[in-house]
């Protein structure tokens, strides 16, 4: 089958690759009134969406890359929604002679920022536009509303940008897309919106584990904290879903659910990712490598089945003397905890967007973060305004409304991290968001130990804290600081 | 100057690169009486050498790379000691079209071993032996007995081997040189080395600092306070180290030493890396990680300054009754995190040897270790022990040395965490290992809500703790359950 004539030229945007979430955002499109072209590798499968799905608009099937590129008003605008990697280049390499100068190439798949730096140059030699585009939010985003991360240039923005709005979430009528920056600014925000939702979750793991630890409340006792939770200052997706899940019963044992659920968490790589980015450039994002950690540990079979029953507990007994008192420390320092982890994911934003010349509104992205995707939440408003206030501000924590909502909960923290410490609790995300928060706030860290001790075996060298220069000191010899 | 003819094919081994390290490599192969071929870039540099030391044995310095590499004997033994990355591949690239079947090129220097996986393939497709050697110690290791941890072929390592077991450290009459694996296993074990050696800085370095706050102590009182550790289990080379810069005393100030060295750490990537690998293995080496990360923070300036003085500390006054008893606890605290730093460390060494099919000895990494190296320290006799117990031990930790030797420390490893956090104190390597700790041995991690929420939001699907299956409830339908 091939387009018919009068078909030709007539879509204003396409998608190739149509499992659920090219499916479902070929649908959104539809739904907002554009016509959309569609192809696929296998075409049963473009064919039942149209047939299931034409009360949602105006589709253009097509059997051919060729005649799907032909259906496509100019500048053509192509978005491959396949696998990240191998395939998503060979959807490229297909593509591209198929196309003219000013067409619009939109990856919308999980790449790793890197490889959409790659695929944008390359495409820009031969007077295309590359779009990486981060898109949130899931199958169900997808289809009514994700929030959409492009990259690219502003002169594909100005074209594809406003169709990406348009089927974008929306909170207080305000899209949740925006142009990000260059190249892979787009994918590379998306990657840390990810590496935030890891810390985010397993935050909220973590004051599950010491509501239940520290008061024995079993799983819908515990969802019902997370519901009130959802009222207040905490009021996010992944509260609402935590409450929902923890509330759900297993119907085959008639147990709470998440107790016959294994322990052991899975990933797919953008945590990962995130961490090896903020390594690359100094930054510490220690709550998302906690996170990132932490699922490679539940996952860790061979070394839990060593340790289980085998290393001592030597633990204090536990007697939450008021519960809600104590309920009340776990949401303070889930709080504090989460503001850690966010400062920190927008500290590597600001620093990737220096190191690779993107120029990134941070204030903007926890914007566009505030609907469709899973780490939406109210919060995020306090996070832009704090960027509205100071564009530049060096450390989202020290913002003064951050400041002054962590620093309520403060001894709060210093209580539950303690606790969990004494009663055996592993909570490495908020013991390791409190030790930053004590180790940014530092008027002198042990660093200098450090550094004296590089000096001495492997005459590294040292800065002084009363001089400018570099100091190193003969240990082996004479013990006299010279100047290097 | 060409070699004389009566040098040609005498020199059993050749170093290239004769700054400090290459310089006193060359010097201690020399000692150890064998004819040591010598090049370098810049042609004086090797005759300062032959000029300034001829003492230690016999030098035949040759001006080009064709001379020096016709002064050796076959097959030929071409160390390379030259900057890690692009200059390692510029000598390689000169050296190997004047090498034959068989001859041996060595690189000593800090490369990352997918670097040498590489070059490995490369030369061997050519014929040559390429052996990525780790060499551990600095200038004084070099030259008075280094620990070296070579890769490559069994081959190489046959002729090669008793040549740099002889310039090796020795403890009890042992050398600390064996060979680790096929191609880049080598520099990857140093690299471990180095990233339990920022684990080991860091946990030290949060003990002075607990002592600093937790006492009031001065620099050189702590300094005695290591001296003293130096003489029990945490006996090594870096406690000794710690207890000589902490009794310095700057001769400009007359200040403690340390007091007056600035507080910003630097690193020079073996961290980050070996991070960066436990990563992509998923192994939770989540010391090492707090430790480069504790780096950056350090180094963090523009963070640091909006912070100080600006976040509330909101700690408890620190009033400790019994220094000595506290003294104690922080020993016994820093023991068992090291403990922790470790059993990572080897868990990370299990898990590369299967990824990447090097078969390593890790009671053989331990028995390197002992020597010559920056981490040597007579507790790496009870690692190389437990795997004389059991080769495939899963979890250093729960090997019974180390667990019976942690059990005794647990309860005041738990006050020590539980005091920084109420204090203010940032330990992140302390308490992230007391968190691993008490995550490797949990029955049940928080895991499951974890997987939970994923399903929810991103059908991520979850597995039963009483059957086996991959299963997903239909969240947003009629929530039963689906196997998948």
């Amino acid at each position: 089958m091939s387009v018919p004539s009068s078909a030709v030229g007539t879509a204003q945007i396409g998608v190739t690759g149509l499992a659920v979430m090219g499916r479902n955002l070929a649908r959104n499109f539809a739904r907002h009134g554009y016509t959309v072209a569609l192809h696929n590798r296998t075409f049963a499968r473009t064919q039942s969406l149209v047939a299931e799905h034409a009360a949602d608009g105006t589709f253009v099937p097509s059997e051919s890359m060729a005649d799907f590129v032909a259906s496509l008003a100019r500048p053509r605008k192509v978005v491959i929604m396949v696998q990240a990697g191998a395939a998503t280049d060979a959807v490229i390499d297909e593509l591209v002679p198929l196309l003219e100068e000013g067409d619009i190439v939109v990856d919308a798949g999980n790449a790793h920022f890197p490889d959409t730096i790659r695929r944008e140059a390359a495409l820009r030699e031969r007077g295309l536009h590359f779009v990486g585009t981060g898109v949130s939010g899931g199958e169900e985003g997808a289809l009514n509303g994700p929030s959409i991360m492009p990259g690219g240039t502003a002169e594909s923005y100005a074209s594809l940008g406003p169709i990406l709005e348009a089927i974008s979430a929306k909170v207080d009528g305000v899209p949740c897309c925006t142009h990000v920056g260059p190249d892979g600014a787009g994918h590379f925000v998306k990657m840390v919106h990810n590496g935030i939702e890891y810390a985010d979750m397993q935050l909220i793991a973590e004051a599950y584990d010491l509501l239940r630890h520290g008061l024995g409340a079993s799983a819908p006792e515990i969802g019902e904290v997370f519901a009130a939770w959802n009222t207040g200052d905490l009021e996010s997706y992944l509260i609402e879903v935590t409450a929902e899940v923890l509330a759900h019963t297993d119907a085959a044992t008639g147990a709470p659910f998440v107790d016959v659920v294994a322990d052991a968490a899975e990933q797919k790589g953008t945590g990962r990712w995130t961490v090896q980015n903020g390594l690359d450039l100094g930054v510490p994002i220690t709550g998302i490598a906690e996170a990132t950690f932490a699922r490679a540990l539940s996952g860790s079979a061979p070394q839990r089945a060593a340790a289980r029953g085998v290393l001592p507990a030597d633990t204090l007994e536990w007697n939450v003397p008021e519960p809600g008192a104590f309920i009340e420390d776990v949401r303070l320092a889930l709080y504090a905890s989460k503001v850690v982890a966010y400062s920190q994911g927008f500290d590597q934003i600001a620093a990737a967007s220096a190191q690779y010349g993107w120029d990134i509104d941070r204030g903007a992205m926890a914007r566009i973060w505030r609907g469709g995707c899973i780490i939406r939440a109210k919060f995020l408003d306090r996070i832009t305004q704090a960027y509205e206030r100071d564009a530049n501000l060096p450390l989202l924590l020290a913002d003064p409304y951050f400041t002054a909502a962590v620093a309520n909960g403060v001894a709060a923290w210093r209580r539950i991290v303690a606790a969990a410490a004494v009663h055996g609790v592993p909570t490495p995300a908020f013991s390791s968001s409190l030790a930053y928060y004590d180790g940014v706030r530092a008027d002198r860290l042990p660093a200098n130990l450090i550094q004296a001790q590089r000096d001495f075996f492997g005459a590294h060298t040292y800065r002084r804290t009363d001089r400018d220069g570099t100091f190193h000191t003969d240990w082996s010899g004479d013990r006299a600081e010279q100047t290097w």
